[in-house]
């Protein structure tokens, strides 16, 4: 059931409301129409987006009405009423088409389509670009961290700096990416996600003492004790508290579960920390490092041999940071049956017209060599073209390959199948299992190849040279 | 009524949960204690924060609760059953202290105090850091922009890139910092903002020709109607044709309200633009532009003399540019009646233990001149120092005083007075015009005093040197 399930409607656009009653008013209200999303930069400087945030979407589309309060407010503010009273009883009834959730996906593909009436497809814009850009962006950093911490737990802990509500998002999109638990309890009840939590300075400063505090947090949780060592001096205080209470819980036959280094450097720290922890034998004692983390922050921890089991990654994640945002939009490609577009200066502005499908071309041992954008009714096609410098082509029919984008909704109902935001991560770590090693890398990733088919080439030029 | 009216006791981190049951089982659950929210670091390298969000954390406090099927849930994931039982009739019980909202605040203040038991304050760490950083981080966005400005009008577009359902609060906050209108229709609703829209590329590609477009756009919205100009060929066919159209609204007594740029060199075009439009007699009609607008860029756009009557701000303004998150924290100051910190190597990072009271000193015109934060005790403090560097002080007998920090909530009850967004954004903006220039420029702003008592720093000094 989605959060959100009262006004979904109003999760607009205005003038997505404004066109539409301009469409409905000039009698254009079955007009088919088809719009692709695609976006055109990558996030984070880096090399390929995980596609994220569907299943939530479509989830959405369903609870995408308007009621008579809704329909009052938009009469309220202008609206017209024979119009409203067609949105009262407006439903989304279009189709979708799109590639899996969690699948790798690179700049100008049209990884959604959606095609139903002018109407119902133009009033979803803002929602699908709102969930879509979002979850993607945020699922991608994860994977990025992911990727760098390998087999490390990776705990996401943002929600308090997260983006508002956006926080809700987040968590899902961090374990689609490959997190493994979120400190968000509210997604890990909407969304089936693991929760996971420690003790905030607050609790050691509770107590008179941190050795009572250490104390009694362990023999209220013996199962599951982390303790936050730095409240007030890490290597002085902390740790050896902790060793302290991990070697009377061990009396007791219980266990110490880990240490957590909040603040300071943590790759001295948690050298420092392993050292004392192994000569009071607490080998098993995990050390979990939080504060500030992001891709770098952990590539460069491992790098140095930092002993952290378990990273808790907060602001960097949840915010996507530094992009803030995917760029990606929705633009219109058919109309009336027939290919549309929109012209620009900038050949990278212009659209694709035409209703398409994305291939990925794949070599002899399944990594992705390239992919491919090629108008639907093609049977096959054997070269591909660059989008902007169609001098450059790309044989690629010794390559098997796969149709990235399927059908997820036929008129208005869900035909794609339910997974969990765990499902989702394991597609998506073994999808990007496939991407080579080049275009992953964080320095100047190589550019993925995504051409066009020559007819879709063709059919671009002959629409763009028209003025209307 | 709260957006998120169910689950809301979820919305937390796991880990305050953990903590409030450990607070339960150990016999706490009725120490008194006291929090701060401060945050340490200017967002946008800028000089100022205005503070925002405040109303709506005060909303969602009253719907901080836990039902039964919450706490199926947290039996589930491992809680104890009779602290499940006590949460169950858990209610916000605590006293709030904030300034105004809109209020213009500054690093190391501490905004918000909450005191209350140990569990209450503890529980809605998360979703008071949630909700105020990210508004005001937003509302200080938004103030930037208006700064620059000053009477164009501003309008969010930001919805389709904010982060998730954070733009639900970014379009809110985005008033509340300075702007005008928002197209976000979901906030206009809820939060009694005024939406307002266009059209998109969709609608002109939607008809054979871009004039046939602007006619029936023009005849179906003859009030309001603002034309997009930049499908095809902008100075072409988007300026000409909507000047076609423009001249036959005036013959038929309707007036052309404006045309949008939503590409390519703004202040280029918009020169042209304005002067095509003029030279047809349509001086009135206005110019809108948009694309990847933020205070920078508006800035440069009027220092060229740009004639540009509107500006749309889209992901810049909602997902706030170059910061994120604000940095804000939520730390114990007190428990069980008596001052509390965390220490720590950094003095930037030791916290002011105690009951502290926030003034701001005011010069002879009215600028702020100051600000202080004194024990709650401290009847009258003639000289203020550096929080970090104590030697340097700054007497401030001769200044006028103000407490910026009011009680908002008694043991649950909003008391602040309920203000729409409208009466926010004017506040901010009246008390954004009594603080100095310097503090407001771009470019390395003067840093504004905020000073302590000379009892909080003997307090501190004498908390932080004991070894715990």
């Amino acid at each position: 059931m989605p959060i959100l399930n009262q006004h979904m409607g109003l999760y607009t656009d205005h003038y997505e409301l404004t066109m539409a009653q301009g469409y409905y008013q000039s009698g254009k209200k079955d007009t088919p129409a088809g719009f692709d999303y695609f976006f055109r930069k990558y996030p984070y400087d880096g090399g390929y987006v995980v596609f994220s945030g569907l299943e939530e979407f479509l989830e959405m589309l369903g609870n995408f009405r308007f009621d008579r309060e809704d329909c009052n407010f938009l009469e309220q503010i202008g609206f017209d009423p024979e119009f409203l009273s067609y949105l009262l009883d407006f439903r989304f009834e279009a189709d979708i088409y799109a590639p899996e959730e969690g699948e790798v996906v690179f700049p100008y593909e049209p990884c959604v389509r959606v095609e139903g009436n002018i109407i119902e497809t133009q009033l979803i814009e803002t929602l699908l670009l709102n969930l879509l850009n979002f979850e993607s962006l945020i699922a991608t950093k994860a994977a990025r961290i992911k990727q760098v911490a390998g087999n490390k737990l990776l705990m996401d802990f943002g929600l308090r700096r997260a983006q508002g509500f956006g926080g809700i998002q987040a968590s899902r999109a961090a374990v689609t990416g490959g997190f493994d638990k979120t400190s968000n309890v509210y997604s890990a009840f909407h969304y089936g996600l693991e929760s996971t939590g420690t003790m905030a300075h607050s609790w050691v400063q509770s107590f008179s003492d941190e050795l009572t505090a250490f104390r009694i947090f362990a023999e209220k949780f013996p199962d599951s004790c982390i303790l936050l060592v730095d409240t007030y001096d890490t290597l002085k205080n902390g740790v050896p508290n902790a060793i302290k209470v991990g070697l009377e819980m061990q009396k007791q036959g219980n266990k110490l579960h880990g240490i957590r280094l909040d603040s300071g450097d943590l790759a001295y720290l948690s050298k420092q920390s392993r050292q004392m922890l192994d000569m009071a034998g607490l080998e098993y004692v995990q050390i979990v490092a939080s504060n500030q983390l992001d891709e770098y922050v952990i590539k460069s921890l491992i790098e140095q041999g930092a002993p952290i089991d378990v990273f808790g990654v907060g602001t960097a994640l949840v915010t996507g940071k530094g992009e803030g945002a995917l760029d990606g939009v929705y633009k219109l490609s058919m109309i009336n049956g027939e290919p549309s577009l929109k012209v620009s200066e900038n050949i990278k502005k212009t659209t694709l017209p035409g209703k398409k499908t994305l291939y990925r071309f794949r070599d002899e041992n399944g990594m992705f060599a390239a992919d491919g954008i090629v108008l639907e009714e093609e049977n096959s096609v054997d070269v591909i073209y660059h989008p902007f410098e169609p001098e450059k082509s790309l044989n690629i029919s010794r390559y098997s390959r796969e149709e990235i984008t399927k059908k997820v909704m036929k008129k208005g109902i869900i035909t794609a199948s339910k997974k969990t935001p765990e499902m989702i991560s394991k597609f998506s770590q073994s999808r990007l299992a496939y991407l080579p090693e080049e275009h992953k890398r964080f320095m100047n990733p190589h550019t993925y190849k995504v051409g066009i088919s020559k007819r879709l080439l063709d059919l671009r030029e002959k629409l763009a040279g028209t003025d209307k």
